[in-house]
């Protein structure tokens, strides 16, 4: 059965992303963004850091084959790098590829075969058009049984909040809030697609309109945020985005090469649930977000009240609210109220999301677990500016893969 | 650097794998025959093997995104085995994409977090045409510098071939000195694709055009194998398949729980180099199988004269050529000899492809390095049947990911 511990300590030495975006990368190619982020991740490390000393690559790229109409990422990837003839390797476990290829790399590390490891994830989503991309998403889904059947993300989370309203009589409200909060903090965030408060937006956009709106929910409920799929609407989902995070891990006993102030990876941990929706017996939790926490958790010796700031899985602002349950940052059907309470903002007892989130920050899918980790790094070594989360010792990541058939946790410390 | 070591040993404690063919599995998804691999994969254990034992999940997918419109086939898979919630990781890797994942299970179990792993690959081309197949394995290529030129395999192998005949006067009739030896030890494979001698086929083929051939050099001179790129033709060329296969690997300390003759994974190797061919200074090597070869006799503390049975990667004629010669087996230009001389037979001193190789055993790209592991892991049980190797102690494995931009290696000993 599962282990508590790995071989040897590992942690981060550096961090990097490109900024998300719809539309700044529309001239390049993915392999020129990861690149970009993999450059920013050198400049970072402390004490220096060469791309030659890389002994292996871990890329998540979730449809190169649909986006780029490019496989073998991997290997593209350490060509673009100049690290051959080091070993690369492409993972894919939709919107969770670089939170999974972050546990891999870890686990490599752990092996004693490698000291040091790049892992990163990068998408390319914006070659295709928003009905192409939402039918390549789909793929992430069962192809058989649920997008052969016209369901796609939108609507598929739409029955989680749907039955989550139902169960705890959560409300379209409560997602409002969460939308509102990481778009404040998306504000904070340089590298942020949407660097502006939702009233900013509201006042752009109501302007053309001759619409004038006096606070968040009226823009909110207005025509101009339509229905994706009921009770979900426009601002309730995240954007689409082209974007690179990559991150380097270290063997603990080589890490001080690099920093002296490393952040440790202290746990991990990863599960698989059904891929169609209609096989789980709770459609109000991601049971694979429960069984990776408290892996990560054991493994890290902590409990969910330890946890100072959490990147979480913001897809929907559903997501984010069942996963602070499933995370057991609040108790099952009161994730909705915390948020209303403020408690996941910036200054709030469990900040949530601080870089923006998926919502704010945008999800070029595969990028999206890699970049919380680039967050967390920041939060944790105090370099996260304005948005800097007070005394933040202890970090966590959450990153899902489709409606939860695949979670990835890491619980990261100073 | 790369250590010579890992922090444990990993053994092979069963392995199973579907019939490989352009037709059996028509009707079935790469869902259904990657369940059928494993589950011959279980009942292959010596002392019995519950799925439940599995503690993550492995799977070589080169692109189940083009020829089923499916992605996330990590969770996917780790639904129909019913292994959930154990973690399920999707390795692409070209048609690299199985011999990675099997690194990836070692480096896994190597880390101390699994004492058990299932690793498989699966691959369901035939859902597309020939045409439509070409373009999509393209895509392992470099989409924007070869495949946008017209370059796809046949042409980047047929580009190999020519440089290896200029460099060293080697010949297509080594070549197809290749293609005969194969389809002999095919014919010995009930899991081969064809089973078939050239000379079997010949006699077939030549019927229905009312043709006789007095030997297979007649026959592969003749129309009836026509030129695909020169000097390649058809006979010169792997096959499109559908199929999977499956092995489990269990850390030493914990393998008699499964069978008293494991075979020991003695050491594993992987390098990347340039995604194109037009960025190599030497079109009659791969660097990468050279490089990743030497890594996995190191760890396992041999050298290339000790390997008692191969299987390598001849997705073409020439790619078995140049293996032999890159792996150590031959001197730099003498692999065409050397088969010619049936030093590369099965009862050759350096066997090769015992399997029939990818050539007429097929080769479904993600499912083609596990099944190598298949083969290798009978041959040194003693299990392989009339295509046993005498006295076969030590094997190789050598999997390449396009033209060789990715090369895995592994070493496996009794």
């Amino acid at each position: 059965m599962m282990k508590m511990s790995l071989s040897r300590n590992v942690c981060v030495v550096g961090a990097g992303m490109t900024r998300f975006h719809h539309k700044l990368h529309a001239e390049k190619q993915g392999r020129e963004i990861f690149v970009e982020a993999a450059l920013e991740a050198v400049a970072s490390v402390d004490k220096g850091f060469s791309l030659r000393d890389t002994e292996a690559l871990y890329v998540g790229y979730f449809s190169s084959d649909m986006f780029e109409r490019q496989a073998h990422t991997s290997a593209l990837m350490a060509d673009w790098l100049g690290i051959n003839p080091r070993p690369a390797v492409r993972v894919e476990a939709a919107c969770a590829s670089s939170g999974v290829a972050v546990n891999l790399g870890a686990l490599a590390v752990a092996s004693g075969l490698y000291d040091v490891v790049l892992v990163g994830g990068v998408e390319k989503m914006r070659n295709l058009d928003t009905s192409q991309v939402t039918d390549t998403l789909a793929m992430a889904a069962d192809t058989s049984y649920e997008a052969a059947m016209g369901f796609t993300f939108p609507g598929l989370y739409a029955a989680i909040a749907d039955a989550h309203f139902n169960r705890y009589g959560s409300t379209w409200e409560q997602l409002a809030s969460i939308a509102v909060k990481n778009h404040v903090n998306g504000a904070l965030n340089d590298k942020a697609q949407y660097q502006e408060t939702i009233m900013e937006i509201a006042g752009k956009l109501g302007e053309r309109k001759g619409l004038k709106f006096k606070d968040e929910l009226e823009f909110l409920r207005s025509e101009l945020n339509p229905v994706v799929a009921a009770p979900l609407r426009l601002f309730d989902c995240c954007p689409i985005s082209d974007g690179a995070a990559v991150v380097i891990l270290a063997a603990e006993e080589v890490a001080n090469r690099y920093t002296d102030t490393p952040v440790r990876l202290l746990g991990i941990g990863q599960a698989s649930d059904s891929m169609a929706l209609h096989d789980r017996d709770d459609l109000t939790t991601l049971k694979a977000t429960t069984l990776a926490s408290r892996q990560a958790y054991g493994m890290a010796g902590i409990k969910a009240k330890d946890v100072d700031v959490a990147c979480v899985h913001d897809c929907f602002t559903i997501a984010e609210i069942v996963a602070s349950e499933d995370l057991g940052f609040f108790p099952k059907g009161k994730g909705g109220v915390a948020a209303v309470e403020g408690r996941t903002g910036l200054s709030g007892d469990k900040p949530i999301n601080p870089d923006g989130g998926l919502k704010a920050k945008g999800h070029p899918v595969g990028a999206t677990g890699a970049a919380m980790v680039v967050e967390i790094y920041k939060q944790l070594r105090g370099q996260a500016g304005r948005r800097q989360v007070k005394d933040a010792e202890v970090g966590l990541t959450h990153n899902v893969g489709a409606a939860g058939a695949t979670v990835a946790v890491q619980v990261y410390g100073r």
